[in-house]
């Protein structure tokens, strides 16, 4: 992740928050040091950990943080997941900020872990999609890797993905992966999305031009027939398995001859995370 | 809304998505006008109409956009919900953007018309609360407007909210309300949150200064007595009930003698309703 | 304030006096360590302290300042301010922004001042308005606190003010009243201008959704009647006068049942108050 | 005027008003054409006109101005400067800061104008300063202009300016002009604030490098001999009379032999001049 | 090319030319319309025409061009490259930072084409490096594809390139490659730099997750044992050669079983090629 | 050099390479402090330490330098130029985006002072221009005085340059100057291109209010005579030579009685100096 730009992220979120009169609540507060401690009022993933951090720390460097968990671990409801020690006032003043945050993440490392777990031992791997909430697609694919998925590409630029429209537009599997490729970085992988027989055939003809072949909304069965039939012809081509994923159905998809299963449901259906921060007051 | 705004904020969501290179796959495509339509996968309310559009016409002012549905009506699955015209590379090239913004903020007012209604020719209101996805807040709270509720305030600066934190920090509701509202805007509602009726008591008090009381946490009977009580004091003051919100106990609350009803699972428990777009091609 | 928007701000500031090039006659100084003090060339209140001392900062985090006054002060001619230790060259560059600064803020707070006093000891209170210098609007409504006035509102977001044009659009104050009511965050406070008795009768049709009345232009016998009306119908609505206030108005306004008084001439009439910044050469 | 910088200025200054939520009162309006009328409330110099015309533009590309006055005519009071038609939402939401700086800026041209009216006829010419509100420069010295006045230099990288303290730094006026000029563009000028006649003594050594000599704080008679003595050895030389410039005292100084008259005064004792937007219902 | 982020770099550049004051030569000059003609005035491959017109454009959209060639295209000195109509006065404004751009990019596509002609008719590729102008990449990386190159990666973001000091810092390129594949995109291209025959040997063994094989300065007799080797073991590895690549030697490498040259030389050694506009007065 | 400025530079510089994601390669290395040293591949003139340095800051603060050359300084190929401490992972991830620009400015330092150094011990200096890299002006200028040149203007708005186009626009050099000089800074020099000796002639009418002249495309023998004409008229006005400038003829032009010889070639010209950085493991 770009800490650079992570940072602006924050400044931006605690600015929607803040408006320009700032928190005309607190800032009638004395300025008083204190203790608060985050605590997970549900079972989950915890994930957003340092993201939780810096928004306290982009209104003050002063705020001391003690971790007792980290990210990707397992909650317990009620677990004390970290004390912050520091200004009250500001403590107050950035708690929102950074609870939507970490609910949100961990919300999502949640849900990516219960796809996840079902896929342990097995070769195949759990992949995103580009189905992020806008402006925090780099903080959500990081919670899906830390719910256990691996990243797919994180936008328009840096991998190529030929879909249907595409292969219309061009009049073809075969001459949409000749043109696309002309064009596009040598450091860019190429993926083709298929939803026939008919355009897995003229893909073999195109075949070492590409690195990965989506095998969108194929039934269980035929996802290993195409799969074979791919790798028959290329040993190390990528095999991915999207559309209708649900959890039931990947006990059968791990079984199969892929490599991934994408679904963007870790994301759309995830639910946030709740969590509260407790000032101590002694 | 602020346009201006909500400007910025979509070219920063088509950046994220477009990084430096931009489109690597599309890019490649022939210049050709074509047609496309949103279609709405699941039922639903639909929430996000002129943002969508505000997408594809950030990156090429002639796209032609014929809706068929608006903001707040229900679909059903299958629904045709707009055409649009125009140069089908730039319609790729936006068309995820677009399609996550409509379909996270269709599945907020889904969400919100669902609680919604319940209160439907009821007195109470249903309110949103901060717990927005960071970045989003002005698109999330104009969704739940269209799903029914209304908004309570956007940030810290656009009214006093005293919690139980601060009534700690200055030691008793009555210090807490006269400190912060010297030095509030005039202009501020100040709300109290009130956690036991020790603090109902002391608000009493101070009550010629205060707007809304938030009872959190309360039980329904408990409820009922303390908004009397307040009432009984105060003609107009508002009670906003807050703090384990169903969906079943909306039934019970909407026959109290209260004012709003605040929850922020119209928001966090909402998942996206899918919707997808089709390129015609003729 | 938020400390965020205000740092982007004097960086702005800076920056509109350094361009690329910077300091073309100070960067040629040999590299020095120096004090400085800053010194109120006439008499006056001091407001900004905290804004002058982060435009060094902002250039150079090791700039040490030791207060001699603080905000509110009023200050004889020749009054030291506070005294500076740092890189007489990067002292010296930011002068002339921190100037510039300090001097708006004590012009603005030193005529509000002159007008708060007026009204001490009496419960009616000045505010401010929105005619204030666009892009200073936050510091400006410090500099009106630390003269002794309440805010108004910060701007178009955070109250409703309907006025005459609105009024006029709607076809009247009862429609107006019930018609923006529906829209706005209920956390947003309700004002109305009332130009004539015809338009206050219709507003007592509706005054439950109203929190200020703002008597514009009415002369002060008439402000006395209007003011009586209001509260007998509605004991805790608040009244605002404007329009025409001058200093000598003030003595008949605070003798009457009013809450405010607000003026846009303690920001626009305010001159700038003369301070100064001298190196000290031993 | 860089008509980029000055779009984006407008852009902050608009959502300084607006924050997210935009204007909550007017949102409610029904979409209606309109026109309204801007008019002088009191007489002096209309200054501003292609900028309040920006601000409206900058929400809606749509309005149409009738311009009746340009910048730079003197106005009676009453006086109608523009006619506007568009949509009545956006006009009211825009006017405010519309307003603000059309107010400023006149009354900054007014103020300037006074001054300048002395010099009509003389070659001595006014100037303004870097006194300045922050964010403003650009508008502001444009106002000066309107007004009479020319600019001096826009911040610290556009001339080089060699004042006393620069001076005691090098220690000499000599050393501080020839080290300066040894790093700055070619391009250029360079002026030295002069206090004693053993300063003046001391440049006329390094006159050559020169192009403008301030005499800062000198009575006029000093300022005469100082003026002769100086173009008697560099006949080109500009001289400069700064410090304690008053309206009268320009009738002395019209009368020397010097090229320019400098005051903050301009600027910083400016009154707003009052304006008003009245939208017409018929 | 994201159009978004090419439209902020121009008017970065523009401010950079204009700062706040603009222009203040052209400012005074009559509003005129007129025609101008962008001249070649050496020899060379003619690229960033979009770039020089999207200049012009962003000051005013009215003015016209009219292209008589097209990146590309060689060009002979003296050729009429385009002619444009419009406002002379912004014509000249932004005629400096057109004319920068156009140079700075056909120099680069005249340096680039000069190699890549020596590859025409062989399966080897030239590829550009991320040794490019800051704050430029994206639009020297179209230069080189508009001089017969390909793009290798745009950022550290878009492909995994485990250089030396990875391989180091892991201990050896097997843990290096193993341990990078497991936190990246599965859409992201593997490439290794590898130095000697060790570093070869030992990188056989994770072959199945490279990519492509950059042999850094390696003599053109090992670069072929080299690349027979990588290919034999997996038929559809790529192989780089980068390091002392000279004009000369690609007359060499040609002929090699290889599939890419890298060198940064086409832009860190391309000369600006002069161009020229010229006002027509007639 | 305006600092503030260069920050925000140097974070687009790193932001470009590092995109969102950020360097994906080397985010798996372990946490490592180590050394590593810049070293000069070829001889030249180092140019750029500071901006340097401040780009591996940028990222992390603790990085720690010790310089064993400065800017300006001529270097031998394999001179060790600084040695880095801190953590590798940070250290990597800047490197490229530091060497970019330690490259560039070194390698227009050296080509400067090639030039530059042809004129030491003659009263001639050596000037660049405004055709430099888009976005790099700053940096770019400060190379050239690093290696010996002072700077001509930065930018279209600190200085008056009357050129052909605008002589042409006015109906000449004497109606321009006067034109433009009215509404220009009094602090801006003036400056005029001038081809032919009818242009020059002319301007000796209004010579007073010129400080530069530049003759364009003037043979030796022309500009000798016209630099003496103009000097005969006004002694100190500055003549500044322009136009096919090669380093052969800067041997006759420094005999001339001019002030300053132009090119863009020190830039334009300008090949990167080769640097490398190493990480020492040991």
């Amino acid at each position: 992740m770009n800490i650079l730009q992570l940072r602006n992220l924050i400044l931006n979120f605690l600015n929607e928050d803040l408006g320009l009169a700032g928190d005309i609540t607190s800032s009638s507060l004395p300025d008083k040091e204190g203790r608060a401690v985050l605590i997970a009022r549900e079972g989950g993933v915890l994930c957003g950990a340092p993201v939780f951090e810096m928004v306290f720390k982009s209104l003050n460097g002063e705020v001391i943080f003690n971790w007792m968990k980290e990210d990707g671990e397992e909650l317990e409801p009620g677990s004390v997941v970290c004390e912050l020690r520091g200004n009250v006032k500001e403590i107050l003043t950035a708690e929102r900020t950074a609870l939507n945050l970490i609910q949100r993440l961990s919300g999502i490392a949640t849900e990516t872990r219960k796809y996840s777990k079902v896929l342990e031992g097995y070769p195949v791997r759990l992949l995103d999609t580009r189905k992020t909430t806008p402006g925090l697609r780099v903080l959500e694919k990081y919670a899906t890797r830390v719910g256990g998925a691996l990243n797919h590409r994180f936008g328009l630029y840096d991998a190529v993905m030929i879909k249907d429209n595409h292969i219309k537009a061009f009049g073809g599997v075969r001459r949409a992966v000749e043109e696309v490729v002309k064009n596009a970085p040598v450091t860019a992988k190429v993926e083709v999305e298929i939803e026939s027989w008919d355009e897995l055939e003229e893909l073999l003809s195109v075949i070492e031009l590409v690195d990965i072949v989506m095998l969108d909304n194929w039934s269980d069965g035929e996802v290993e027939k195409g799969a074979l039939t791919l790798k028959e012809r290329k040993e190390d081509i990528k095999v991915e398995v999207s559309g209708g994923i649900t959890y039931e159905r990947l006990f059968f998809l791990r079984e199969l001859p892929i490599d991934f299963v994408s679904t963007s449901r870790i994301i759309t259906a995830a639910k946030w995370m709740d969590f509260s921060l407790e000032v101590l007051w002694t």
